[in-house]
């Protein structure tokens, strides 16, 4: 199989380290046990292993077409998109009253992780239907929800998100496109969006477009933007559908990666204006799109993580099967298999370490999300819910950088074969270029870190989430063997710069906000490696007790770590160095623009 | 233009950093005076900015094309190449001798970098054919020298290197190939060799094949390895072109990028065997090969350096043009171009301050070499050679690595245009991706590097080198500016963590290889990063000299070595920490094969 998920590792990271049995003690949850979700993650496995995995270099290889505003999927596509509907896997984590399965968001981020690892331009259609629902059940009157979630949720529908226009991309305050209220309740919205991903395609019988777009008295800028429901088919009273609306794709995109998601470039009104229906109150749609965006940026993350272990699991094939050289210590008189090179080693090793702390951050954040959603307390809902939103930019912009990285050392891995296209690992390398460019770039998911979630609660979440490193310091300082000790050395320096960085925002903010957000990028960077790093720690912790029962899973886990803690860890004080150095701009901004 | 040579930028290396005055002072070089390098680059830049660089996105989409073991150039190619070698370009550093125009490496080199600025693709025939003179050079006889040198020259013909096969790439005592001597002083050879470098194409009316293979009695193992001369057409006595020779072009790979550039597999000897030629002595093939290699090995640095400004380039073009968000400072009310959001600023000038730092110290090296080729004293011949021996594995690993780094923040600078591929900035992160590969791994890279570079002197270059080093941080103090103190402060940082990890090295490589080897790509990265540092440091001192002759050139020098000083070198101590860690191998190499 050219993809396993790793559902013993999933399943190590809900239950020891994001709390899934604390998860499943939370009112709706009760059924989510530990056996629910291995169930649901032996299930998920088979489809996203032996259905979609196959697809993803076909799909690569034979992208989806546009011919005459019609958009037909990667061959193979639209089978194994009734197969994923079927199985009711767009419902996992959304509310049983619309036919969801109203299991926790822990449960469905394994689930959405083997879906992007299995194949990434795939599992982008579910991802954005998800954003979709999410911004519908916040801000849609109960019809609304009525109409489309169920359909959305059973997948007879797909959703998608249409935010860019050729000029507002990251700056949403630029957007033209423009919603004329009928009298009747409805309106007609016309203009250009691009970067539609699943846009267009046949897969599903009917598209439901969101859209933001100005109504005629809106004001300028970011708070005179609405959102509106513009679905391909009209949708008749019966539910049945009706006439085909104003809304065409008039191209797809030709892209470095992703070939299989065509990525659709939608013309709103050319014929008389689209019949739109706005979603919540009228200028309050940058709000709810936030809403899809949040929960489109962790998933994003996710995908990050996803392309990074398929594109190892795939280097570590290659590296048992390839025979090349002879051991450096001399150890065999003929060549061996790679995988005993020592820096083949080191990138493997650092393909699987980047990979299992993202994995686990972001499950984290999985969990801290469940909490703030379910928790009888609500105090304790915000405090949940407040980590979850330091943790979203963080997940999306760490998982994803990092994916380059990793996928670029899987090409690496296969030497010159690496380089042909057949040989599949240079998909992922440009599959993954995308990810810390959609959904916003790290850049604005940098800029979220500081401004919204650093800043405007004066770093008391940083903090917070500081003192929990603190407190696995302590924990690690009780274990006796020297990998505990390397890592709490390194761990600790870690905190320290993190620690460092969070007073250095919060005291120049004001005065020289160049300077704090040219070292927004590092900032982020340097809390995805402690944050990351401080999940492989917890992880010794229980590596330590529990060793004894499985020596190999759990040897593996403290050596992942304690590399993690060697070679990834000692970047953190460079990152604090790079960041507080943007102080007064003599570097990062000293150069005019006639000096480039 | 979609290429600009950085003229002025590369005389300002190598007339001050790299000693083109006293390059012009050897025998032999009394002509390359800073007036001619000038002209020469000059011409050199209109070549590549007119003729070449346009080829580049034409090539990408309309690769070169196999039929029936003929390869037909992309479009545009063979005219282009007919301009380069009416221009003598082939032969700038090639002796008069052979008709070469025998001008120093350090005038050759920018020279190389602006053709594979302009055109990774076309550049990569010349690059294998000066590979083929130089081998031919070193070993071939007078004779072989005549017949092929002055027709590589002069671009009738060109070269390529032969290694490869297919269970053999970066060991080559798998060679398998087999060369059956004639009685007549000839071979037929047999065999398959793959990933040949423009191995067949219609740009030439000969291709000069540089072949590896075994006699029958040859020994095992790389000793049992000859070079020989196998023309695709055989060579007549009056040097006209004769029969076809029995080696054929079967098929063309299909690649992630240098799309344009033929990759082929070449069948040898299915019809009665090919003729070949041996070149020097037999069994010592691998030795004259490495001379083609190290040649290779450095122009491939180049390449990095060039796609990393190419990348830089159209980056700056894009973020000069491209309106999107207001700034946050507040400096001005409407939406800004994004060179001056500071993230943008910081990627740019990363690409920036990483391509000027690596095209310093390749240049040093190649002024390096034109010493050890051509100073009176044979003892300062050597010192130079060791010297450039030592960086050939620096500037090949380092400047093609950090060249994926560019060429990724190039795309990330574009947003999501960036990963349209009509964009143009996907195509410089594909193309770059094989530079860490060919030739020599990275990590091959870094094995010469310890074990020939280092280990054999027990670290006398490396010392010598590092004490250098501090020779510049002793000057830098005696500047009064903060940017030469924060520059004396991670220099010195960078050069203790040299120092040490020299050190480290010699003191474990026979006690404990595994951890030597498995740091050995950091250790190559930490050299490269703080030798270029060093080179971004003198940079710095010649500014502050000249400074009031031209303060936005040297200002810009100044700010772009303090960004160097305060974002790229504090990584020194991270890799430091990394390679230590190695030892004993706890966390590099605890994990079995299983444990993967």
């Amino acid at each position: 199989m050219s993809y396993t998920a790793p559902i013993k590792d999933m399943l190590f990271v809900m239950k020891e380290l994001a709390g899934l049995p604390e998860v499943a003690a939370l009112p709706g949850f009760e059924d989510a046990t530990v056996e629910t979700a291995a169930a649901v993650l032996d299930e998920s496995a088979k489809l996203c292993g032996e259905v979609l995995a196959p697809l993803n270099v076909e799909g690569d290889r034979n992208p989806s077409v546009w011919k005459d505003g019609a958009v037909t999927a990667a061959p193979g596509f639209k089978d194994a998109f009734r197969q994923f509907a079927e199985g009711g896997w767009q419902g996992v984590q959304h509310p049983t009253d619309y036919e969801g399965q109203g299991l926790p968001k822990l449960i469905a981020t394994p689930c959405v992780e083997m879906l992007n690892a299995a194949n990434l331009s795939f599992a982008l259609c579910p991802l954005l239907t998800d954003g979709a629902i999410e911004a519908l059940l916040t801000a849609g009157t109960e019809e609304q929800k009525q109409r489309y979630v169920p359909k959305l949720i059973s997948g007879e529908w797909t959703g998608t998100m249409n935010l860019t226009e050729p000029q507002a991309g990251s700056d949403l305050a630029l957007v033209r496109t423009r919603a004329e209220p009928q009298g009747d309740g409805t309106y007609r919205v016309f203009g250009t969006k691009i970067f539609i991903t699943w846009g267009e395609h046949d897969m599903a019988k009917n598209i439901v477009h969101l859209v933001l777009a100005r109504t005629p008295d809106a004001p300028e800028g970011v708070k005179g933007i609405s959102l509106f429901i513009v679905p391909k088919f009209l949708v008749n009273d019966d539910d049945s559908l009706g006439a085909r609306n104003d809304v065409h794709c008039v191209s797809i995109e030709h892209k470095l990666g992703i070939k299989a998601s065509p990525t659709a470039v939608l013309q709103f009104g050319d014929h008389g204006g689209a019949i739109g229906y706005l979603i919540g109150e009228a200028n309050r749609g940058l709000e709810y799109m936030f809403i899809m965006m949040n929960a489109a940026r962790f998933a994003v993350g996710m995908q990050g993580v996803a392309v990074a272990d398929r594109a190892y699991q795939k280097a570590v094939a290659y590296a048992k099967e390839r025979v090349q050289s002879r051991p450096v210590d001399g150890s065999a008189k003929n060549a061996v298999s790679i995988i005993h090179h020592p820096d083949v080693r080191r990138m493997l090793s650092t393909m699987r370490a980047l990979t299992e702390g993202a994995r686990a951050l972001a499950y984290v954040a999985a969990a801290h999300s469940d909490i703030a959603h379910r928790h009888a307390d609500a105090a304790v809902r915000d405090e949940h819910q407040a980590i979850y939103e330091y943790l979203v930019p963080v997940v999306k912009g760490w998982s994803t950088e990092l994916s380059i990285d990793v996928a670029s050392l899987g090409v690496q891995v296969h030497g010159g074969m690496g380089f042909i296209e057949e040989t599949g690992a240079a998909q992922y390398y440009r599959d993954a270029r995308i990810l810390p460019i959609y959904e916003g770039t790290t850049a604005i998911q940098a800029n979220d870190l500081v401004g919204r979630k650093t800043l405007r609660d004066g770093g008391a979440v940083a903090r917070k989430l500081i003192a929990r490193v603190g407190e696995t310091i302590q924990e690690l300082a009780a274990q006796d063997d020297v990998a505990f000790a390397v890592m709490r050395e390194q761990l600790a320096h870690g905190q320290q710069a993190l620690a460092n960085v969070v007073d250095f925002v919060l005291a120049n903010a004001k005065q020289d906000p160049n300077a704090v957000f040219a070292g927004s990028v590092p900032y982020l960077k340097l809390a995805g490696i402690v944050l990351c790093g401080w999940q492989m720690a917890r992880a010794m912790l229980v590596a330590a007790r529990e060793q004894a029962s499985d020596p190999a899973f759990y040897g593996a886990k403290l050596a992942t770590a304690r590399f993690y803690a060697e070679q990834v860890l000692p970047q953190a004080a460079a990152l604090e160095v790079a960041i507080r150095s943007c102080k007064g701009g003599e570097g990062v901004l000293a150069l005019s623009e006639d000096q480039f």
